[in-house]
């Protein structure tokens, strides 16, 4: 087999997606976009739906848009979700983000399964997540949070480690279902099953999979889960973030923020919180309306292409890309640091490098991004919705070019605060 | 003195800011838009610059827009409201919403100023924030919230009551600047005085009050505030909430939701959170980028206009108002349920009506849109960018017809559950 440019083109014929590239709004054909893990694309129905609910919704209707639905949106649009991480409707919807759901989740779970006080988490975890699980348990008197070090090969996660370290005591545990640097995908089933053995809930962040890899909450029996809009639902720039609460959990979680969106009758104004029914109770603010339906057409767009598709193509595209990597970069210093299983994996391929940060600032200069991720890993996020074969091919060619002609060499060593 | 259409007309030739009217879209001219103080009009300045982000910055420059100034746009944009509520730089940010960001900082007071554990607010606070402080308080055992009953003839707060509630235990007086109500407006400096004087520190909840009246923030010697950004701030349904916190106890305030856009250096991927310095440490989640920038040309477009005219033109249009309801409404079984004293008032005149709900859905079809605050208030927005002396007249001839004619007994009394 050949990996050439005229292989990489056979195999786009037969790429299932193909035909939903030209759904989103490419200006710079030139361009190789492979931080969809980060920012997804712009669709064209994103950027007339934005239009819409700016010059009608906003500019023409003006405070009736609340009555005309954007006061029900974050729960019609969680149920338009819900299909795509296997969640029976009336389990999901939109709110605040990633961070501020994960802290009212954790520490919902915490009083609801006191006197336990332990969460359980792993160091292959967000660092923000973590972050957000310390401050929750510093709310707690004599509350802790455990971050098992699973990272042996700063690649696989150990999950004998992480079962071992629950206990009697463990309230909750919360992970990332794919792991952000090198896209490690954990046996979700396997661990929530064993939690629940030792009598904990689980928490899923389900940032990297959503619309990337097959979530199948409902049969995992997760208790809790959450996830950005802004990756690979197509979502836009900090889009709102979901969570989902297994119906049988909702009405004995009390949420720590008891906002106005999740009160039984806001427009009651009565002085007396009562949580409303069902996953409603979870949202506390007021959402920001326009960056929450530019969600819709991402959502809708997964839907259509369906999520068994999807992840076929995206693993396709990443045992290929591993390929890639392994003909063409490994002599030039590169190796993969994402599992080569798909079924271990989620839909980026991460490869290390010594100089990895310069490296993927030139490869960003010769207008292919990727992202880097501290200390040396450079992420190549395949969104198989507008990511093909010969995508992937030029992206190799010219992260090899960069090393060939040394133009890394030429940027500062110095990391921006932003990258 | 007659308060005729002729006179009205006569007034708006003097208005102060009528030049600003046309930096509003309005697709209706016959509609006359008293909603302001709930959600603001759309400028044409936000239409494109929303129509820019979503095409340019999200679209064809994609991640590297992060880099490019969307990381800088919480703070960047905090300081660019700064002199609308009196404060000097580095003290406003622009995070989540209005609850989220009480929550926050009413933690962080109790966690500061403990072994005080008591919150006090009044029931002329927004339900929504009474809420989120009896959440708060339930996060810290042995803490308690005090809500003053002040509002004995429903329009002015017992300022002297709330003085009398706070004492040593005191951690925290948290009150909103404006009634939402009434738009009773609180002598803020003296409160913030007394409270010092017991020790407390106080927040004010400036949701009514940014955009629609002058605050001194940093004068008043506030120690925290927060506010809406979709009210007389015009940023669109949903914009982020800002918060300020002073800048002599940023340090000493921890937030209990350690996000990672206040984490020192969120792109270093330390799994130990350590808080950024100055005002960043207090945002969490990635802002809604679209509905954050969106914000942008009604921050510029207040500053070009200027708060003291601002205030000097609402109070005009204000009692203007009063006195129309005064000559016209009183009659047909309306009184006004605002202050009439203009340095107690905010930017809104609330009248009330034993059928008032119906009444303002027959309003709103009438094509003057008001809106409803259970029990009995119809509330009339002032907003001076685009409220002239002529909308108040209609908007009372409108009312005024709607009772004569009997138009709402044909509206269900049932009250809808947006509203």
């Amino acid at each position: 087999m050949t990996l050439d440019r005229t292989d990489a083109r056979r195999r786009d014929l037969a790429h299932p997606l193909r035909e939903y590239r030209a759904r989103f709004v490419a200006a710079d054909a030139d361009l190789v976009y492979l931080d969809g893990n980060s920012l997804g694309r712009l669709t064209h129905a994103a950027r007339e739906r934005v239009a819409q609910v700016v010059e009608q919704e906003w500019g023409e209707r003006l405070i009736r848009s609340w009555g005309d639905g954007w006061f029900d949106a974050p729960l019609r649009l969680g149920d338009l979700l819900a299909p795509l991480i296997g969640a029976a409707p009336g389990q999901v919807a939109f709110a605040d983000s990633t961070s501020v759901n994960l802290y009212k989740l954790a520490l919902a779970a915490l009083e609801h399964r006191a006197p336990r006080g332990t969460i359980v988490t792993d160091t292959l975890n967000f660092p923000s997540d973590v972050y957000v699980l310390d401050g929750a348990v510093r709310q707690r008197s004599g509350a802790r949070l455990v971050v098992v070090p699973t990272d042996h090969d700063q690649v696989h996660a150990d999950e004998d480690a992480l079962l071992d370290a629950i206990d009697d005591d463990t309230a909750l545990v919360a992970l990332s279902h794919v792991a952000f640097k090198s896209g490690y995908r954990y046996d979700a089933a396997r661990i929530t099953a064993a939690a629940h053995e030792a009598g904990a809930l689980v928490l899923w962040d389900l940032s990297h999979s959503v619309g990337a890899v097959e979530v199948a909450l409902d049969a995992w029996g997760a208790d809790l889960a959450i996830g950005c809009g802004y990756k690979y639902l197509n979502g836009g720039p900090g889009a709102p973030a979901f969570l989902y609460v297994r119906e049988g959990l909702q009405s004995r979680l009390v949420p720590p923020i008891q906002g106005w969106f999740g009160q039984r009758d806001p427009f009651a104004f009565e002085l007396r919180y009562e949580p409303a029914d069902g996953i409603r109770r979870f949202v506390a603010g007021t959402p920001p309306v326009l960056s929450l339906l530019a969600l819709e057409p991402g959502i809708e767009l997964l839907r259509e292409a369906g999520m068994a598709t999807v992840e076929a193509t995206a693993r396709d595209l990443g045992t290929y890309l591993i390929d890639l990597v392994d003909h063409r970069l490994a002599p030039l210093g590169f190796r993969v640091a994402s599992p080569r299983d798909p079924a271990r994996r989620g839909s980026h391929v991460s490869v290390a490098h010594d100089d990895a940060y310069r490296i993927s600032r030139a490869l960003t200069a010769a207008n292919v991004i990727p992202d880097f991720r501290a200390p040396d890993s450079i992420r190549l996020g395949i969104a198989p919705l507008y990511v093909g074969f010969e995508d992937l091919w030029i992206a190799v060619e010219r992260l090899a070019a960069v090393v060939e002609r040394g133009a890394h060499l030429d940027v500062p060593a110095e990391r921006s605060v932003v990258t």
